[in-house]
């Protein structure tokens, strides 16, 4: 009982990597609000544009088209909204379209009201529908504004890829603009936002191994842009008053710095553990279900469903056998709901899946133990039922 | 010209305490994501506890009341809203009424379209005008809605106490609620929510010896609250969505207990430090004028006007012989403009005002020399004009 605790729950939120915590430690010294024109603040300000350009590097784009914010649903809430603005004119989105495994910060929808919403269906692949959204793009009524479309590239619980590129084609080919939420992709995938062909991309620090408490809304240009939705100062040229939190965006470029690099040597020994972890929970539970195993995935992430175990009680078992992972979204305060990708994805929902994520730093010996975990409490699950 | 420099712009940011900075750095150790339930995530949700706990005893407050946000910009954009819930029923707010002299990110009026946003007025003292707000509240059209009321605790250019009880009398004789933006008061005057009768208000860390990046709203109850500004997530029971900054809000409660204790004792020494300034600047240019130094004001702010010496040049002036101050407030990014305030008090705010702020770790010594510096700019003004 003594062992070292195993956190396998990077997509939750990933270990702050020590480049970007010294970076932030040092920031914290830093003695001027950016916005104040003494040495101090010009100081300030050197750092936020420093991270400014690190963030934008990480995903090919222009540092003048990244804002920061406090945090990617912040980022979400910002860009999803019916009121933009094409330099001084207004510009007004008729309907939002979101995909129906998005995570809850986009599937709510920002700031459109519920019945502007539509969500767009996934296959029974975790895919993204692209005919279903090909199909309700042609039906928007274009008169009352173009479409605003949210489809993530990869998947928090299942880590699947999404075909952003095919839909970034289809919203186009409509008008519309296209959102793409890259906060689980950030770090694990090459991102070109041009490649991409993303209107917006959303972005959290805490999730490459930066702080909490930084994201970023990047877009594809200047001129388009949405509404503030913090106003009340001159910050982020306009589009987010309050005084920058100085330190976490200097952790938040200092971590999208070190994720720009070495991406394929850190995948090649990810996707190896996460193989091995797989064969191993397959071998010692050849009923286990591995949902997207087919489809194109990151390889840090592991969603799966253990018939006869319900993810909530699963949870637990694992965690008090020192294993940290997660019942879907860790993202309504300790609510453990069922999962709304897997009932996207027209699977059993009532037993729910739970979600294995590694990282860079997650070790082969973390992964046998986790393996051992996992034998142990897959063989006592109700033995009764599974013996008849 | 090696010398060290001297920071008096504490009203713009204020240096981080060693005992924020401690507490902020230990918890980027925490592995956790505060909405999980396995044992990390419970870890750093009980920091966030603990942390809303600390706030809430700095202001007299219930720490179930305490919204962590981003920064007071954020929780400012919280609270002023037309949409309010009691309860689960939508309750309306008709308009907004905030003084002249609110800090920007109230006086913006949050989600009020401008034309629902009244400006109360101020007296040429720089106090909020009590009658004013009266015959204003006594026109309001009741059957549209209650009426809103912003009123800030503090002026963060002259440092006047504004009448925050009196006023709060007055609202709720209209059946109206009242916000106070008390970011320049938290630390530097008791404050205690039932006394002041507020019904909600604003703190930021960073201006308290806390982190950047964190905020609150504190509301007088549970029942009445603003609709969200940032959804799609369970955090802070639904009315802040968003991974909670663990490490900033850590800082914010270590650097609200460490304000709640010795408020006397260091009013007392930065009270001697400012008289002894503005003794110092008045002997040496007789033609100085201190804005509002009639009223009760905090102890640590000197709000003034050199004629002659235009405010945007004279803050250059200062900050090239080493002294960081502000012309007014720090909020949009590099832009010196016109004093709202000192335009608020009918004064001359086309030369401007300069702004130095003390803070508890402001010495003997940097005051002496802040009165040298002072001496050498305000000599050598347009010597022409006034040999003439």
């Amino acid at each position: 009982m003594a062992k070292k605790r195993i956190y396998l729950d990077w997509n939750a939120t990933a270990p702050l990597l020590d480049e970007a915590r010294d970076a932030l430690v040092d920031a914290l010294s830093l003695l001027g609000n950016p916005s104040s024109v003494h040495s101090e603040g010009r100081a300030a300000r050197a750092m936020v544009e420093k991270a400014r350009r690190q963030v934008a590097a990480l995903v090919g784009a222009e540092p003048s088209h990244v804002t920061f914010t406090s945090c990617a649903t912040e980022a979400a809430n910002h860009v999803l909204t019916p009121d933009f603005r094409m330099g001084r004119a207004p510009l007004s989105v008729a309907r939002l379209y979101v995909s129906a495994i998005e995570h809850p910060a986009i599937r709510e929808g920002g700031r459109f009201d519920r019945e502007r919403v539509t969500e767009i269906p996934v296959e029974a692949s975790g895919v993204v529908d692209l005919k279903s959204l090909e199909t309700l793009l042609a039906s928007h009524p274009q008169d009352a504004g173009p479409p605003l479309i949210a489809i993530m590239l990869v998947n928090n619980e299942t880590g699947i890829i999404q075909p952003v590129s095919e839909a970034s084609a289809i919203v186009h080919a409509h008008g519309g603009l296209l959102v793409v939420d890259a906060v689980q992709a950030a770090g694990r995938i090459a991102i070109d936002m041009a490649t991409l062909g993303a209107d917006f991309l959303i972005l959290s620090a805490h999730k490459i191994g930066g702080p909490k408490g930084a994201g970023a809304l990047v877009s594809r240009g200047e001129t388009l842009m949405p509404v503030p939705l913090i106003r009340g100062g001159g910050q982020e040229k306009g589009h987010r008053a309050g005084t920058e939190n100085v330190a976490a965006i200097v952790g938040f470029g200092a971590a999208a710095h070190w994720m720009a690099e070495g991406l394929d040597e850190r995948n090649a020994a990810i996707g190896a553990l996460r193989d091995r972890l797989e064969g191993g929970m397959r071998a010692s539970a050849p009923d286990v279900v591995i949902h997207g195993e087919a489809e194109k995935r990151v390889v840090n992430t592991c969603f799966f469903t253990l018939p006869e175990l319900k993810a909530e009680t699963g949870q637990i078992a694992f965690d008090l056998e020192g294993l940290a992972l997660s019942a879907g979204a860790a993202c309504s305060s300790g609510k453990v709901g069922q999962s709304h990708v897997l009932t996207a994805m027209g699977r059993d929902a009532k037993t729910g899946g739970l979600r294995i994520s590694l990282g860079f730093s997650t070790t082969e010996d973390e992964i046998e133990r986790a393996i051992e975990i996992f034998m142990r409490i897959a063989a006592r699950r109700k033995v009764s039922g599974r013996a008849a």
